[in-house]
């Protein structure tokens, strides 16, 4: 997505060779009308795989989630939970995932009687980086029963091996903008998906 | 606003006389249709308070304040965190901000280049209970030197003191459901603001 490729170049900031900051329009502040081109994008490239549901992982992944359901025609979001509040008592989906920049692993968590295996699901998230957000999120589609129809990232930082590991799953995964390498403050894009 | 209250009895859930459990809709599923509509009775409800940014706690903020952002004419979103991620190495604004829910206190951070003086800033949350996410955001809002425009809540827990906890930064506090009593599985609401 060539608006996207721009708008980090313009607008985030490359730290060190692994780091890429996109909190002015993605993660931390929100650019809300850039954030609904992010959803048609998904929305068009995931036409075919008619998803029932949204799901993604809190926080970052929220608005983007919400974007592309609104775009698929105000479709139902879950966010998996990465920490239990007391109010959350029922039987639930979970899978541990590691947070490279928090540095610990948590236990992602839905409760169950939010997925179906009668759901098709499509997993949004934020990043694609080491791929174990939206492979913990792969491993709870698969404990449901449900059918994970595809996963889609904003961006995919390609070095870091993240698609790789959600082989397994066997469902296309597509991101809107995929960075080869980081060096020197500059962002090498791959060709996108 | 009455389409909200009749959802909170048909889909939400009492527990106890404290809990009014609302995940099959707003903080854990999201239905995105009714989503936008809390948006529109936002952006109706504080139409004279004309924000230039809407400010919000993750996670479960962060849908409302989008779909508030949106019906505003796509304003920026910002969201405090209440984890630092390795990658947050600018000066912050922060508050400490206790959950009840999760039993324990966390600092609420948002990056000061997100917030400037001239800002008119209006928070927007899920929950008002106690009022300690509201009056970390608030406090955030001071630290900066924006204006605070008023402070919107999908539901408030009217038993909760919130709303007295945030008499001191004197803005229009509006929630769209008042609970004032749960008792034996039955919500009781007071006239809307």
């Amino acid at each position: 997505m060539k608006a996207l490729e721009e708008k980090i170049v313009r607008d985030g900031l490359a730290l060190g060779t692994e780091i890429v900051k996109v909190d002015s329009f993605l993660n931390h502040q929100i650019d809300t009308e850039f954030l609904l081109q992010l959803g048609d994008e998904f929305a068009r490239l995931f036409a075919d795989a008619a998803p029932s549901k949204i799901l993604t992982m809190e926080s970052s992944g929220i608005s983007v989630a919400v974007a592309t359901a609104l775009s698929f025609g105000k479709l139902p979001v879950v966010f998996a939970k990465k920490t239990a509040p007391s109010t959350m008592v029922e039987d639930t989906y979970s899978a541990d995932v590691m947070s490279f920049t928090r540095g610990k692993v948590s236990t992602a968590r839905v409760a169950k009687k939010f997925i179906s295996p009668r759901d098709r699901v499509l997993i949004i998230d934020d990043f694609l980086a080491h791929g174990e957000a939206a492979s913990g999120l792969a491993e709870i589609v698969r404990q449901s029963g449900a059918k994970l129809v595809g996963i889609g990232a904003v961006i995919e930082k390609a070095f870091q091996g993240g698609r790789e590991k959600l082989a397994p799953y066997s469902c296309p995964v597509v991101a809107l903008a995929r960075i080869g390498q980081i060096e020197n403050g500059e962002i090498h894009f791959l060709p996108a998906d």
